[in-house]
């Protein structure tokens, strides 16, 4: 078990291991307090684990009510978001209530929006259960649903009381999901760790390693959580730093959108972050061999790095990206394997950088 | 014109005077900054003031969109809040836009939420044109909504860049609607200033005084705002002192909710002030001229002080209130005029407070 200490605002514990869940009312308890907690979890999950918390919760002396929505990227939109705060106060939480988010990346983002509005905030404990939201979006304090007109565009920043991840959880996704994950895993190396990125090359994060060696996969989630805890504890709210965790989203994100959310974002990203090292390897930005061993290792954990989108769409997609300031975006150009910088882009070349990007990686459509 | 420094958080300025309608695009362009600008009103406030409120931030090179609401608290809700969210995104704000609410309180709060939650808070202005929105709302960084089972249930703390208040709005509004917003000045002044209460017996602030001198209305909304300032900065967060705000609150919220919201809030208030001030002077916890002075005063301002309501109905509406913590509940208690304390009281003894400051004043049903 490893606790990674993060001091973003109030600071808060990631503890990352196994038997987590059995251990998280009294862990919550001694982190909280309060009388009452929400589970908020979805189909897929809830099933699986909102049970064996429910009980740990109500061991601790928790009144217990667990809310159960539909799974799917679909689902983290207003209605779900409204449905759980009328399920809070049908179940009469008041300020020193905690939400507890059981789940993926939609469940942490649609639970901490709930937890940050109701009554204007009150105590909230991830516990995600996907490589993808351990690794990324359960640190750091974002949360956020969907509008019709984009993604991401109502939220607020939440720090939660703390985090607990267990590993024990990624057994139950399907070999997809788990390398779906390491697509921020790859993208967390090649921002900050060359030795990381090393490790996996020398080992790759598979579903293989997973279900045979829990204690490396527990090695690398904390050692991700440090990655994203050092970026985001020098910048609550993404005013600077920060952004460079936008690494491969820019033109990451225009793919899933031009793919209507069906592939997943670790997927996306890993496309965009092979796009952007093309690209700046073709700038003489970063060396010759850093965009080829970046994509070997993407490949490696067994995700898909090219997109037979046309790089015009890309980019008229790229430009209703909310990251857009005026006339320019803030890209993130790999410099090196462990170094990346900022730099902000006219919107004519950033169209260019996305043809040199995505036209190098063309898939010949099927 | 008088300018009031807030030093909550980022500090901003609240500006009271006249012809700040005229004058709200380049103060705000001063401020804020950015490309777009959406001007958030309710169907009562933007046939007056929205078109003369556009045209400025048009002037100062704002792109601007009006978004207007149907007028009523009951619109203060997560329909108007999404449909206010929508147009947002549909007028392609982005993180450097401004949001302009113009109105009353339910205007204020709203806007305040949606402006707090785009792409996680964007830039606030308030330009509030009633009383009451002036001298409490306006000022200290609260915003909310309803739900069904609750008012200001879901909401965030987010401080304003500017409060813009135009005391020339104040003759549009009903005699009624002015001396609502009377209550919170007279729960100032009990609150904390002696001497402000000594100038509204000398001179009352009525609708009458309006209509002849705005220059009085000005001074004292400007000593409201420095009041309710000198307490929020204190405590953004309402984890301690700000809780004095709530003066007159506990009861008065009580009967808001007995009377189905049809009562206006300055109005509730003035009926709570006098019941908690009639219970602390039966518990000799003030002098025994006190209840009597405030009564007075509210009652010279056109305010009812009574309510038939039956103590042990507001005990029970009360127990919903979300300002309960488990089992008690924190009173604010006037000692004399100008000085309050809290007090934290167990439910029973708040039911016998209850009964001793509202059947003292119980009315004859008609």
């Amino acid at each position: 078990m490893q606790t990674i200490r993060v001091t973003t605002g109030r600071p808060y514990d990631v503890v990352v291991g196994t038997r987590l869940l059995e251990q998280a009312g009294a862990r919550i308890r001694a982190v909280c307090g309060g009388d009452a907690a929400v589970i908020v979890t979805d189909s897929n999950v809830g099933p699986l684990y909102a049970r064996i918390v429910e009980e740990s919760l109500a061991g601790s002396g928790y009144r217990v009510r667990a809310i159960e929505f539909p799974a799917g990227e679909e689902h983290k939109r207003a209605e779900t978001y409204l449905a759980i705060l009328d399920a809070m106060a049908e179940a009469e939480l008041d300020r020193s209530s905690v939400v507890v988010a059981l789940g993926g990346g939609v469940t942490g983002d649609v639970a901490g929006f709930a937890a940050a509005t109701y009554m204007r905030g009150i105590d909230l404990v991830q516990m995600p259960t996907s490589l993808l939201s351990m690794v990324d979006s359960s640190v750091g304090g974002k949360t956020a649903i969907d509008l019709a007109r984009g993604k991401n565009l109502v939220g607020a920043f939440w720090q939660p009381r703390l985090v607990l991840a267990d590993v024990g959880c990624l057994g139950t996704l399907s070999p997809e999901q788990f390398a779906d994950g390491c697509g921020e895993v790859v993208k967390h190396a090649v921002l900050a760790d060359e030795n990381l990125f090393e490790i996996l090359e020398h080992q790759p994060l598979t579903y293989e390693v997973l279900l045979r060696d829990l204690t490396y996969v527990e090695t690398l989630v904390a050692r991700n959580i440090e990655i994203k805890r050092d970026v985001v504890s020098q910048d609550e709210r993404e005013g600077g730093v920060r952004k460079l965790l936008n690494l491969g989203h820019s033109i990451g994100h225009a793919i899933e959108a031009a793919e209507g959310y069906r592939l997943g974002h670790g997927t996306c990203v890993a496309m965009g972050l092979t796009a952007i090292a093309r690209a700046a390897a073709t700038r003489d930005l970063c060396g010759k061999d850093v965009p080829a061993r970046i994509e070997d290792l993407l490949r490696r954990h067994g995700l898909k790095t090219r997109t037979h989108r046309d790089p015009d769409e890309l980019f008229a997609v790229a430009l209703h990206d909310k990251k857009r300031r005026g006339n320019s975006i803030d890209l993130v150009i790999p410099r090196r394997i462990g170094a990346c910088s900022l730099a902000q882009t006219d919107l004519e070349t950033f169209r260019e950088i996305i043809r040199d990007g995505v036209d190098d990686i063309l898939e010949v459509r099927p």
